[in-house]
């Protein structure tokens, strides 16, 4: 009975994310999504406003809870002992920098274990900071977020 | 209820294998690992010996079953319903070539989902053709294999 | 007034073949795909069959002329008096085989240049070699591959 | 008539910056370097100081135009009806990153085409922050950079 | 009789550095450690610290002198004489990075030469950066780093 | 007193292995160039011919002695009592087999040690078996390869 846990900043999530997590809800129990509190980026949107993004984009998915947590993330796992962290891949240098991540959380919390998915073809540029660009100087961002994200990224950027 | 289907060569397995495998083995409800019958390259070991090998190794693990296949993976996965490959990842180039075949197999089966594992450090630099190509001139392969693919080893290349 | 020159073995044209050359051929005035006549691996089809499969997928392109060469890209590029050869990349692995090409053919023949254009993603994946080995298992290359190209490899490997 | 669209920060211009604008405007019948008037980190040199400096780097180039923008560079694009963007690459990162680029803009707007060049072998660790980095400690940037800008460079980093 | 120069920012030294240059005394007729007084990115610890770490880490190691640099480092390895640089490399991203500077190096002093050493397998995850991290959140870094830089750590980062 | 171990097939050797072995030299008391003496890919020189060729291209170098080995290039350090094996680098790929042969190395004969230098940006491009193919159809490979191989290639590969 194995639950996944699907860390990440989600400043805002993108249909990348939707889509790696709705795919691990397939192959696990249930999925934890674990929004950082705290990114070391300034976050452009609330936790409460992440995890309300992610909330609305995840209704379709039974076996998904969506949480939050501040400082490392395998003292998160200990306490919702949680053994295996899903994540997306989308290049090269995500996974490189992934597999640090990976290597030194397996380091701080033997047994912890973590998983990849690949990002689909027509995502794998997709990301939170790239959208947040797009629209800031006001590109269309229809159809790389969930509807609800399109709408707040047109709230925080006004269009001049 | 999900199965995660490991396909290999496995010619021979290294303990890179098994532990990838040992470890999907706790996520899922159960993994088949599936042997390809004729690889590209003509395999040291018979297809026979190469299942044997995994068997031997893998006693321990409860809920593995080893079956082998000719042809297309995703037919394969379709034949046994199979919705989810799980594959070990070493280094970058690895990683190009698996995902090359991750989106070739979603292509051809859509629907079918790939995950990949990172091996542990200390088994980075470990793959079948290297570990051969040691046994071939005597080195020794001890702690890179499991004992009985060792043994294996030390008979078709006899020590001169 | 430039050519581009597009060198390749096309064993066969895959969409993304096609797909490059097509988009080549809106910024250069012409385009001359050059079909290498031996390649180091023996060819799946013969030097006719691959320039007819090239040109039957590029009617509808009017600035382009298949040609074909043996021995060196830069002689056939100084005969030819071309000055830039335009190449399609879909992963690092090609970028770093392609970058020493090109580095190679430039210390050769000095002013030949060389352009990169980028599969789309949705191609990423497609190269002939995996286009070969799915069609000789009986997998569906439909949309993978020109029609003409398609028929050819059904010829090649009858359904057993 | 295919006119290429070169942007970059140019922050400022390098040997390596040069080169590339110089071969692309050898296939093209004219290229326009685009400026990015507010690139994300703080320039060294204003806009007018480092649309000067390509002025005076180039001007023995005839079909090449110095343009900047603010925002988008896909709007930049579709005000002045360029269809492919052409960019100089160095090494692996920038592939990464410039291929994300290449494929965001492509999705902002159908049809935007990107090229790649690459930066001559003995050019290609140049940078122009390591070059701004070198300058600030009196390092020697002959040969790396336009005489104009290693001018500019020593007077913005005066000798102690 | 060559003398090796390992320079880095050491804030603060993990058990990778320490590793590279034992390493490194041993091929080496004495290896100088250049501390950057003042890195791009402002320290943890002082110049002062990360010289007591190093010093205290490496008493074992009889042909090892700590030292410090301000400005470029082709400058202080033409002052004390010094021909080869010698560095560390964990990863791809690493070698990209290392790779340009190298070059660079050699390009403001030609005959300076940079070799580098892998890091051991089972630390080629650990970055001072990441060692801060996990110290920040009160995570475990024993065997990361050397004892007094444990300590130093604790000390910046008590345990609320 | 520490001696590098340059091994190779050196089928045959270019300048960017002689620029290597020089630059090495300077470091080590000496350096030992141990030819594979039956690389898995038949050569196309003797194993005496590819040592001729290093003898007559470092004649100038005095710490260098040309050798060579069969089976296992740990078994030839642990004979001739090396530590410390030193090998040119030129692109990522290089780098991750490298990285590999050297970790399994030191796993089967811990304590010894590889070290890597990087190749010159302008022969960053350059392999033995690049130079081979263009000298068999009659390209220029002066400047790629020692005078007396160049004139070797011309006697393997006679112009039609």
């Amino acid at each position: 009975m194995a639950t996944a846990l699907c860390p990440g900043s989600f400043d805002p999530p993108t249909n990348g994310h939707i889509d790696v997590i709705e795919r691990a809800s397939r192959y696990f129990d249930s999925v934890v999504v674990a929004v950082i509190a705290n990114p070391s980026k300034e976050p452009l949107f609330s936790l409460e406003q992440r995890s309300d993004m992610l909330r609305d984009a995840l209704t379709h998915v039974d076996n998904v809870e969506i949480a939050s947590f501040d400082g490392l993330l395998v003292d998160f796992a200990r306490d919702r002992d949680l053994g295996v962290v899903v994540k997306g891949l989308r290049a090269i240098s995500d996974f490189e920098y992934e597999l640090q991540m990976a290597q030194m959380n397996s380091n701080l919390s033997p047994g912890l274990d973590t998983m990849f998915m690949t990002a689909k073809p027509e995502w794998a540029f997709l990301s939170s900071s790239l959208v947040k660009e797009v629209a800031r100087y006001g590109g269309s961002i229809d159809g790389l977020v969930p509807p609800g994200v399109a709408k707040a990224l047109q709230g925080a950027f006004p269009t001049p």
